[in-house]
C-alpha cells in the first residue's frame, strides 16, 4: 500500500507532528510506503511530489511549519482539478490519501471521497472552531502565545496607565481571546460571536482604573461594535502621510481615548501566534491524530476524519468538518465575564 | 455567608488562579463573604486564619505556589479532628468549605460531609492520576516542563553519543511519562503500570544507536523492572565516600552502561516539575475550576467537587475523587511503543 | 542615612531588582533607612512616598515594571521644581536620593547634584543607547523577546511564502533591531543610523526568495528610507473605513508588495519587548548596578552614576548619560549585512 | 582558498550558529571553499569529513549542539598524531583550519600552529571559566536555564518549607552558579573558588526560616566543603538495595538534614543545561565569533582566536585559551554575600 500524504490551508503547529506519526507507524505496524505531494492540493493536481520515508521525518516533531509545504489551492475551483487529481493518484500509484488541513482542505476530501477517492482526514484549524473535535493542535500553542504576552503587558499598563489592548486571532470565533483572556487575567474579553458596547467597554476600563490598576483588554480580530458605534469621519494620516488598514484593536483604542480620556495602545499579536515549536499538548494530540488516521487508512475508514472526545480519539465523518462553525458559547462567555472590569 | 478556603498536599501550578476565581466570583455574583485558612487542614485545625478578599486575590493569578500555604496535616489521624475542626468552623463563623487538594484533602473532605460540613471539593493532583477528571490543572504545566527537558536533552544525547535518562514523576500512573516522552519524541517511555524488560531496554537502545542517533528514555519515578532483574550487590561511593538513595532512573543507567557498553546519564526533574507558573491551559482549568466550586456552594451541592469532562465542567461525588485510581491504558501505551527504538 | 529611591520614564524589566538590591545592600551594610517615591520626579515633586523596607523588596526580583511607579514628569518644567523637590526632601528628612532612569530622569539628576542634592544615578534604557555603559538593563530582555518573534515568524514565512516584516523598538539606535535580526536569522535588518533604499530591501527580497526560502525583515520604529521614497498619495481605509497612524514597518510591506509583487504582512512587537519578567543578564546587570549605586552613596561619590565596562561595574559621572547617544557603529552594521538576502 | 572547520568538547548551545557564521561570511566576502571534519580532532586525524557549505548551515543558527558531531579525542595521545593531521590536511587539500572548542581542542591547535599548521581558534567553555575573554557563548544560555530552574523551585520551597538545593554545573569556578544564583534570588551561593563550611551553611538556612521563607542554596557541582567536614561513615541504600555515586548537592541536602532539622531537597540539573537552542545573546556572540574567525583567516593571524572585551571582538592568541583559568573573584562573591540568608 502507498500513501499520500498532504497539508493544506494556514501555518499551524504541529503539523509536522502529524506527518512523522503518520509515517512513523504506517511504515512499523503495517509495511506503508508514503509518498508526499507538496503545497497541499497543488501537489496531487500538479503531479509535484517528495520523498517521505521515516529519514524525512526525523526531528521533525518540534519544528513549527510543514516540510511538506502548504497553499490554498482549491482543486474544486480549478478546470477538470478533480479529475486531475485523480489521474494524479494513479500515476504515482498511490492507494490511499491523509490530507491534513482545515475546513477548505477538507471540504475537498469531501469532495474526492465522493469521487471514489480512499482519503482519511486529520482537522487543522488553530481557531479551534471546528465543532466534531474537542480541541485542534495548534490552538494550544497559540493561547500560550497570547498568554505569554498578556503576562508581559500588565506590568507596562501599570506603570504607565494606560489601557493596553491585545488583538488576537479568531476571525468567527473567540476561542483564543477567551482562553488567553481568562489565563492571562484581561480585563475585558471582546469575541465575535457577540457584539460589544463600546459605552460598556468603557465603563470596564473606569472602573478597572478606580482599582488603581490599568486595563488590559483582549479582543479577538472578528470582534465588532454594536450596529452605529462604528462611524468614522475623521481620518488621521500616519507619520509618513501614509494611510493603512487597520483593525478592530486600533479602532477600539481611538475610541476608547476619545471617550474615556485613557490612553491606550494596541498590540496585534499576528504571525507569531501560528509558527514556532508546538506546545507538549499540541505535540502530544498531534501525534495522536496522526496514529490514529493511519489506523483509520488500515481499517479502510474511507471519509473520515479523525477528531478528539475528551482523552479518546475517535473518527467522525468528513462532512462534521465542514458542517458548522463551533463557537464560544454564551454560557462560557458569561462565565468569563465576572473578571471584566 | 462566609466562605472558607484552603489548600491541602504537595504544591501543583494553579492553586492560587483557583483561589482567586472562587473569591472573585463568590463576591461578584452572589456577595459571599471568604476566609482563608492557613496550611491545608491544619488550619481549621488550629483556628489559623488569613484575611480573603478580592484585594487578597489580586495578581496571584500567574504565580505558582499558593497564598494559603499548604500542608500534609490530616485530621482524621488527629485526636479529635474531625470535631476540632467543626467547633472552629463554628468559632469563625464558616458556613461552607472550599477544599482544595488531592486524595487525602478531599479523602477528610469526604469525612467532614458525612460529619454534616458544607463542604465542595476541588481536585488537585499534578500526576492526573484522579479517575473521576479528564485533566487537573498542574499536569500541563509538569509536561510542558519535562518536555522542554527532552527537547534540551536531544542535542546532548547526539552530540555526546550517550543515552540521557530523564526521570519524571509519577509514583503510581505513568502520565507525566507518557505525556512528555511523546511530546518529547523520547525512542523509551517506562511507566508504573507495566513492568519493563531491560534487555528490551537495553535492545532498544542498541536499535536507537544503529540509527546513528542516541536514545532518550524517560523513566516515570515509580517504573519497576521485571522480577528478578534488580538484584544489586555492588555498591558504589560517591566522591565523598557517601552514600545516598537513588531512584529508578540512577538504577537504570547503571544497568545500561553496564549490559550495552554505551555511557548512560541521568537527569533526575524532581521539583522543578511543580513550581512556577502555570501554563495557560491550567490557568483556565483552574480557574474554571474555582468559578464552578463556587457555582455547586451556591446551588448547595454539599459532598460534590468539580470535574472536567470533555470541555465541561461538570461536578462529581467527592467520594469520586478517591475510589479509584487513574492509570495509563495499556491501549495508550500500545500507541506510544510505536515509536520506541 | 535615610535615602529616597524612584524610578521615572518608561517601563523596563530591571527595575524592581535595582530598587531590591540597593534596599537589601543599604540596610545590611550600612544600616541605610529608605523611603520610596512615587511615579518618578513626581514623588519628591508633590511628596508622594510609600515605605521602602527589606519586606517591601521582597519577591520582587522577577517582576516587570516598578513597585514605585514611574512617570515622565519633569520638575525643570514645572513652576519652583528643583526648589520644591529640595524642600520636599528635607520635609522628609532625605539625605540623599538614588534616581534610576533614562536620559530625562537623570538629566533632573544632574540639575539636582547642581543644587547640592546628593544624589546618584542608575542608568535604565531598554534601547541601549546610552554611551557611558556597555549595555543598560531591560535592553537583553527586550532581545530575547523580539529574537523568539523572530524564531516563531520563519515557519509562517516558509510555509506561506510570504515577506515578514517585524517591526521593534528603537527610535534613534537600533540596537534591539541588530542584535535580535543577528540572533534572529533576518534577511534583512534596518536601522536608524543608516537611510534604507527600498530598491535594495527589494533586491534582498527577491534574492532570498531564489533560494526557495522567504525572508524576514527585522525593523526598528526609527528606520527611515532614502529621501524622496516615501511619497505617498494613495490612502488606503481601513475594514472600517477608519484610518490609522501607522509606522515603518506598515509602510515597507506596502511598498515591497507594490515593488516586488509577494505578500509582505507586518508584526508591530511594540510594548510586549518591555514588559514581564527580566532574563537572567538583566537581573544580574541590575542588581550588580543596585550594589553599587548604594555603595557609591555610602562612598560620597554624588552626582556620578553606575556603569558597565566589560564585566565591571564603574561609577561615571551623570552628565555621561546624557552627552551622547550611543548608536550602532557602521563597521558593526556591515559585519551584520554579510546575512543579508 | 579551503578552509576545514571542526567542533570539539562538551556540547555546548551557539555552536551550530558559529560554523555557519563562518562558512556565510566564508564565502560570500571571501569566496572561499569549506569541508567539515567530524567529532573534533578525529575527523581529520582519521580523515572523516563532510560537506560544508550554504546550503549545509541553512537553518542551524537556533539548534542545539553541533552538526559537525564532536568528540574528546586527543591526536597528542595518540601515535603520529599530529603527524597524520597534517598528512590529512594535505590529502584534502585543506589551506587553513579553524577549531571551535575548549582548552583542549585548543590546546591541540596551538600545537599545530606551532607545526606550521594555519589555524585559527574559537573558544568555547560553557563554563566561562577562560580569561581570555569576558564571556563565551552557551554560558548565558546555560544560566538562564538555571535561573528559571530556581524561579520554578522557589514557590515549592515556600509551600513546602523546605529547602532546596540546586546543583548547577562549574567544576573548577562558580559562574553559573553566581550569576544563576544572584539572579534566581538565592539565598546561598556556593562555588569552587571558595570552601564553604557547613555550619554557616546551615545559619542561614535557620536565619531564613526565621523571616518566614525557605532557602534555596545554589551550589556549584565543584563546591567543597572545609577540611574535615566531609566525614561520611553512614551509607544509605536506596531502594533498591543500590549505591550510586552522588555530588555535592546530595551531600549538603543530609548535611542539612542532620544539623539543622529542616527537610532539605537537591536537584541536580545537569546536561539539560548544555542543550537546546540558544539564548539571544549566545547566537550573536557566536555569530560574531564566527565573523571574526574567518576575517582572522582572510587576515593570516594563525596562532590566534577571537575574544569578546567590552562589546568588541578581538583577536588574542591561542595560549591565552589555555594559560589561566578565570575563576569569580574575591571581591564579586563578597558582593553576591549582601543577599545570603
Amino acid at each position: 500500500m502507498r500513501v499520500g500524504v498532504l497539508t493544506g490551508g494556514g501555518d499551524c503547529p504541529g503539523l509536522n507532528a502529524v506527518i512523522r506519526a503518520v509515517v512513523r507507524k504506517g511504515v512499523q505496524d503495517y509495511g506503508y510506503e508514503f509518498i508526499g505531494f507538496r503545497d497541499g492540493w497543488r501537489g496531487p493536481l500538479e503531479g509535484d511530489t517528495m520523498p517521505l520515508d521515516v529519514k524525512a521525518v526525523r526531528g521533525i516533531l518540534p519544528r513549527g511549519g510543514t516540510i511538506l509545504g502548504s497553499s490554498r489551492t482549491n482543486p474544486i475551483k480549478v478546470d477538470r482539478g478533480i479529475e486531475r487529481i485523480r489521474e494524479n493518484l494513479g500515476k504515482f500509484e498511490v492507494d490511499a490519501l491523509v490530507a491534513i488541513g482545515g475546513e477548505d482542505t477538507l471540504g475537498v476530501a469531501t469532495r474526492l471521497h465522493e469521487h471514489d477517492v480512499k482519503v482519511v482526514g486529520v482537522p487543522k484549524t488553530i481557531d479551534n472552531d471546528l465543532n466534531a473535535t474537542d480541541y485542534t493542535f495548534g490552538f494550544d500553542t497559540a493561547v500560550n502565545i497570547a498568554t505569554e504576552a498578556i503576562d508581559r503587558l500588565h506590568t507596562t499598563a501599570e506603570s504607565h496607565r494606560r489601557v493596553l489592548i491585545v488583538e488576537v486571532m479568531g476571525r468567527h470565533a473567540g476561542w483564543i481571546a477567551i482562553h488567553s483572556g481568562m489565563a492571562g487575567g484581561a480585563n475585558v474579553i471582546l469575541i465575535p460571536e457577540q457584539n460589544f458596547d463600546v459605552e460598556e467597554v468603557c465603563a470596564w476600563v473606569d472602573s478597572r482604573f478606580r482599582t488603581n490598576y490599568a486595563p488590559i483588554i483582549v479582543v479577538a480580530e472578528g470582534a465588532i461594535p454594536l450596529a452605529g458605534q462604528m462611524v468614522t469621519k475623521d481620518q488621521t494620516l500616519d507619520a509618513f502621510g501614509h494611510v493603512k488598514l487597520s483593525g478592530i484593536g486600533d479602532w477600539l483604542a481611538s475610541e476608547i481615548e476619545k471617550r474615556t480620556g485613557h490612553e491606550a495602545r494596541t498590540t496585534v499579536l499576528g504571525h507569531v501566534q501560528r509558527g514556532g515549536t508546538p506546545t507538549a499538548f499540541d505535540r502530544w494530540l498531534a501525534t495522536r491524530f496522526g496514529f490514529h488516521a493511519i489506523d483509520a487508512v488500515n481499517a479502510g475508514e474511507w471519509g473520515r476524519m479523525v477528531a478528539l472526545r475528551g482523552t479518546d480519539v475517535v473518527t467522525v465523518p468528513l462532512e462534521a468538518a465542514t458542517r458548522e462553525l463551533k463557537t464560544v458559547p454564551p454560557a462560557l462567555y458569561e462565565e468569563a465575564k465576572v473578571l471584566f472590569g
